[in-house]
């Protein structure tokens, strides 16, 4: 005997391929939008293949959009001379969060890994040095994330800037705001020490 | 400035309506649907409409079938003289994975709940006796869920199906199995104390 019905099956089945979903929350999920609210289940269905249509990166700085150049790239009001370089879309979506950042982005689509097989063409760097040759740029902050990797590739990123660019910058590394000292790994312990600032 | 494209944001929204879904968890499906695998996005939302449509109640126990009777209900091995009676179809995908049960099934869709207005008339009670009354029904097992409610719905069923029924059960309450007494709540314990059994 089968346990569901076969286009039940087929439903927990493809939901189950998605990221952190396992077979109870898969069968959880799929049993919600059978008896979702009218409406709901298909506006999902219809949504997933909207996105999947309309969305692509954008030419200049390689963000998710709908429009090309992306929304961020066609702001006149933010700073063309101050580059963040992060490695995916998401992480854009992170800083704009902060309402910190008023310039711009360049994603890089991934980081410097020899283990999986990435170099350097694998990434969108050939992009970012074409922006910071032509492109008014005064500073590149490098916010690629603070593990192997990330710092790997913004030491990389640095050395192929600093010939063509006033000022290469790396996001701070040290203590995260509401942290706790006693609970913190000794390599950011370090970093905090060496990163002190006078206040 | 909208941190997505709005087709992006629109699947965001859409997945957060997904029960136990926040607000992290729908951006990370969205961007992993975004670059998922050619065909794996469009085979969800083709999957979640084919359930919608293909998938409704059995007319005879209630349970989630694309045939009606459905396949348990069809199927000529199972005893029809034992009925075991659960909430929701979900139990019935549970009981069936232990592999112990041979008998036919009787969802009520809910239990009794007085606090959101749940009576008698919004459970598929009426069709339980026409069942219990027309067929040869030897005993019905009173699976409902080990809670206020589920006591309450099985006590209530118990009154309407002993006169018409030769023998009518609930399933045992006590201790899961692998589980450790020290952290067992003392309800529990308790059941566990008054329905042990000679080995």
């Amino acid at each position: 005997m089968h346990l569901y019905p076969s286009s039940l099956a087929a439903l927990i089945e493809a939901l189950r391929k998605l990221p952190g979903i396992g077979p109870k929350t898969a069968q959880r999920l799929a049993l919600y939008l059978l008896h979702a609210p009218e409406g709901e289940a298909e506006g999902l269905a219809q949504a997933i293949l909207d996105a999947r249509k309309k969305i692509f990166f954008c030419s200049v700085c390689g963000n998710l959009t709908d429009a090309d150049p992306c929304e961020l790239c066609r702001d006149e009001k933010r700073d063309r001379s101050l580059l963040c370089v992060v490695e995916w879309p998401r992480d854009i979506i992170a800083f704009e969060r902060t309402g910190e950042f008023s310039g711009v982005y360049h994603v890089l689509h991934g980081v410097l890994s020899p283990m999986d097989g990435i170099g350097p063409d694998d990434l969108k760097i050939a992009d970012l040095l074409k922006r910071a040759t032509k492109g008014d740029i005064k500073e590149v902050i490098l916010a690629t994330n603070p593990n192997v990797e990330g710092e790997a590739t913004a030491l990389y990123l640095a050395q192929l800037l600093k010939p063509i660019v006033p000022r290469v910058t790396r996001i701070a590394h040290g203590l995260p705001v509401g942290g706790d000292l006693e609970f913190a790994d000794t390599a950011t312990l370090s970093r905090s020490l060496l990163g002190r600032q006078v206040i």
